[in-house]
């Protein structure tokens, strides 16, 4: 039996979830703004939203730090406006981020508004000392919410966010080759000892939900997040919905076949993008074009930035490959924004010119359109994917996990 | 002004179209089951339902060639079940497909099955005159339909499917390489002469309408279109609708670039899948490696069936290509099940293990468990994927043309 969250939402019907889905990506948002968006009558969104404010989910006073829901409801003639926001401190929601040397933790609001952080080191990669460690890192962040001095809400869910390919609906990892996993049930171990929701996604996944909910992707009809560092993934929003794959895979770009075929990847296939993309695999390229067999990224990119050529080469090998492979996306679902994100964003400078290249090459048609845009993230904005992903789980009533 | 369909459709609301298209697409159909699969009352399906059989788009009798319908009734207890069928003689649309040497016409009803078929020599490529020939065979379609003795319903639309960059919402051909076609005005030159809602579309988008609404869609959450022949297109269906591309660019999957860099493609960029995967791209490589500047594709395919080494690395090298391409768009998107379709297929033998081991090479993960499915199409496929897509907009109640 899988816990139902600390405090249910009063959502009967789909139209109630749309209503609260639309004010708390939206808001504040008058309740004849949410009629017009979702198609419902006035008085179904009305009838929607009293057992919401009800509850104390959702507001119709103007909130304190947001001047334009003040501006409105002075103009108002007649009756105020009174926009709808959501109560960010209604509940909390726990993100955690696995990478291979540390835990990620965040708390945040309603509003995936990051409250606290905490890091852990790993001592090493084994599934049950990474499962014992983000228990630990959990039970300190449910301490910190639920210290009444917080003013937090009722912690309603837990997303973990891995990379590679996961199960989200039994909440298991099947195949993570940066934590060297196969078949880990993350979410049935970490639910038994908490007793509480446990959602496992894929972190490029995650990131493209926390887009499209609290991002970007409200203001975009379809996207794509394309992150670089330690490897190359994509997240896709096409047709109202992110991308999900019919098996649970999709957004796999830095394993499409766009590198020299000679090359392996770690996941064990030939000349997959991450093969001279990864941070790894442009490290490796520079410790051998420069002959420094001891070199680090950082030197790597110190080297590149003092116009080093050799140096450079590793760089511009992976910006014309992910060029090559944003073309081969865009090209594929033609989105109309495309967000790079990820670690590599540090160094974007040394591969953005090879990168804008290639994809100018080989976007096909008004493909190329789209609008590229640059955001740095942090390990912090991963995890906080993953709480994000609990707070449309819960919005949408789905059942945290079936074992 | 754009001409409205001779016979509207008594459409009012959303729950309408939506009832409707369950009905099209998935009747015979009873109300109950409507209910059940849209989410709406069953009270709202009676609702919407009445001015269909009303007007004669829908039917609640047992239809004759439908058994199921007939044992359903026979089994109902108290009052009988009745289905409901579209009627599928209320309404006559046109799909017109265009390739360089070729026009294909059909006439369909409102279930897209085929009631006439008309081929028609292009003396050239040239607009003026491919638009003259389509006029031409419009009207030779338009006589038929009308002809008292045909039974079938009132014209209601013209779909012309052309390959490439087309801009569905004004009507426009964008770019088309294989015709070489830029900015070819064709639904304002056709609407103009036979006063009849048009509606342009990419050839291979066309297709997927058709399989959604017509075809394995029907059953399949998600799935691609791929097309093989003398060029290589994909269709995709994801998240419950078929993926346009924002900029109305999306699954040029010839256009990825997986070949080698070296080879320029028709539409100028180098190393896409064409390069090596298209019919003409075969041949061109068959008459290298065999020596045999005269020999057509038929002869090519002929050696190679005979064994002839040379003959099948042409056949080869495409088949190493199109299963990398599978891959990649696989990897990206996940989908439920892939349709391999287009002229292509008749060869299909010659290039299918390669390209499965190529494909098995590069899917990653659970995404390479996606059903492959083989369908051999014809041009009349092409032209009725272009009066689905009238079908569609006629229904949903799409203006068919903004200029
Ligand atoms: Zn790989
Ligand atoms: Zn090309």
């Amino acid at each position: 039996m899988s816990p139902r969250p600390n405090r249910p939402l009063p959502l009967a019907t789909p139209a109630g979830i749309e209503v609260l889905t639309k004010i708390l990506t939206q808001g504040p948002i008058p309740r004849v703004e949410i009629a017009r968006r979702t198609g419902l009558s006035q008085a179904a969104v009305t009838k929607a939203v009293a057992p919401l404010i009800e509850a104390g989910f959702v507001t119709d006073q103007p909130v304190a730090a947001d001047p334009d829901a003040h501006i409105e409801s002075q103009l108002g003639i007649g009756r105020p406006v009174s926009p709808l926001t959501v109560v960010a401190d209604s509940v909390s929601v726990i993100g955690l981020k696995v990478t291979p040397t540390d835990l990620i933790g965040v708390t945040t609001d309603f509003t995936a508004g990051i409250r606290a952080v905490r890091h852990c080191r790993l001592p090493d990669t084994a599934a049950e000392t990474v499962t014992a460690k983000l228990i630990e890192l959990a039970r300190q962040l449910i301490e910190e919410i639920e210290d009444p001095a917080s003013l937090a809400g009722p912690l309603v869910g837990i997303g973990v966010a891995v990379s590679g390919d996961v199960d989200a609906v039994h909440g298991v990892v099947r195949d993570s080759p940066f934590m060297g996993w196969r078949d880990v049930p993350l979410a049935a171990s970490l639910t038994d000892s908490l007793d509480v929701p446990v959602v496992v996604t894929n972190d490029v996944r995650a990131l493209t939900v926390a887009e499209h909910w609290f991002g970007v992707g409200v203001n975009a009809d379809s996207f794509a997040v394309v992150t670089i560092g330690s490897g190359v993934g994509c997240g896709l929003y096409i047709n109202g919905e992110v991308v999900s794959g019919a098996h649970g895979v999709s957004g796999e770009l830095g394993h499409l076949p766009l590198a020299p075929g000679e090359l392996v990847c770690t996941c064990g296939r030939r000349g997959c993008v991450e093969t001279v993309a990864s941070s790894d695999a442009i490290l490796a390229r520079a410790r051998e074009t420069t002959g420094k067999p001891t070199l680090d990224l950082s030197g790597a990119i110190e080297l590149a930035h003092a116009g080093n050529d050799d140096a450079r080469e590793a760089f511009d090998r992976a910006g014309e490959v992910i060029g090559s492979a944003l073309a081969a996306m865009v090209n594929l679902v033609g989105p109309e924004l495309v967000v790079i994100a990820g670690e590599g964003v540090a160094d974007y400078d040394l591969y953005e010119q090879r990168m804008r290249e290639a994809f100018a090459a080989h976007a096909f048609g008004a493909a190329g359109d789209c609008r590229l845009m640059l955001r740095s993230h942090t390990f912090d904005d991963w995890a906080r994917g993953a709480a994000a992903t609990v707070i449309r789980s819960y919005v949408r009533g789905e059942p945290p996990l079936r074992r």
